[in-house]
């Protein structure tokens, strides 16, 4: 079983903070992303900007993309994303047409998707997925348990490459032991730590721990 | 019944493009927005050069938000937007708590969404939704017909506020004829136009030639 990567989320609303944030952790994370909350404040040029700070870690553009698979993945590839994120509530044709352009699709698992629509994904090349805790789930008290467990490796065992987020800390990524998970996705516990650096070398770290 | 609106998608990649057409179709058309496409790749400043150009008329930012729903919606509310989109994957606490920072919520219905979803929503106080052929499975040959028609009037007789868009074009309109459609939204059909001042009055009065 491959240890797990790392991916630091950058949900800022300016360019600045994000940049700053992602200078003052990129030794110790894996994957960068462009969040989306970013994106949507201050386009995609912060890809662009990731992209040379980072020339040899995989870039996500975290779109959430919904319609319009081509022309928001060649966007996204223009300002050098390796990856995109669709939603699951896209139409496939959405996420084969995106995925012509880019060179990995991960679908966004939100509300009410099913395994059937999974096979589909596979069935048409998409073989990354991300599995949510949504923020405002977490907000109103859901938290992580035996039930997302059971999903993420259903997932896995399906053929997925698995990425998993949504409030996660050293205590969550430990459920997770033993789950051939392909990256976990910290956002605010690296970025808004007192020290971000530390914060992430620590999730890391765990990560290398349990997964040794 | 009301006659329906008529708003302008712009889709474009680049704020200059986006400017150019919203100002010169500024006085056939209701309701502006700022598409996802535009705004992943300029970001939100976009909304508020639409906000001082059409300082009368309502701006929609299309974010078509899953999650982190707050911010979001304090983004585009601070930007000028009175109106934000949410995915229809999106956890209703998503929905809600977007609905506390800007003035409506539209839910944007792609893929395998459900009538008991939609009274959820309601019953949380979101009124609006956005009924979709999305522009990828438009190009995959799928087109407008009954089956949209009887889906677009029982959310009607539910109590949504519902806005229809997808290739809509003269003939597109008129088969929704009789059916008391809040409002059509229309992008390359006006922005790809010759004259697409010409093509968004063309649309606004066969609406009101339909509706009257």
């Amino acid at each position: 079983m491959a240890i797990p990567n790392l991916q630091v989320a950058l949900d800022h609303s300016n360019t600045a903070e994000a940049v700053a944030a992602a200078v003052s952790v990129g030794n110790e994370i894996d994957i960068v992303e462009a969040g989306t909350v970013l994106m949507l404040e201050v386009g995609s040029e912060v890809v662009q900007i990731l992209r040379k700070l980072f020339p040899d870690k995989p870039i996500v553009a975290d779109t959430k993309c919904a319609d319009a698979g081509t022309t928001i993945a060649r966007n996204c590839k223009n300002q050098g994303a390796d990856i995109m994120t669709c939603i699951c509530a896209a139409e496939v044709a959405t996420m084969t047409s995106a995925a012509k352009e880019i060179d990995h699709i991960q679908v966004e698992l939100y509300g009410d998707w099913t395994y059937e629509q999974a096979q589909e994904w596979l069935d048409n090349g998409i073989e990354q997925v991300v599995y949510h805790q949504s923020r405002d789930a977490l907000l109103a008290g859901v938290t992580w348990g035996e039930k997302d467990l059971e999903k993420v490796q259903k997932l896995i065992d399906m053929g997925f490459k698995v990425s998993v987020t949504g409030g996660l800390n050293l205590e969550t990524i430990e459920l997770f032991k033993g789950v051939d998970v392909y990256t976990f996705i910290a956002g605010r516990a690296i970025t808004e730590a007192e020290n971000p650096a530390a914060a992430a070398k620590e999730l890391k770290d765990k990560i290398k721990e349990l997964w040794a």
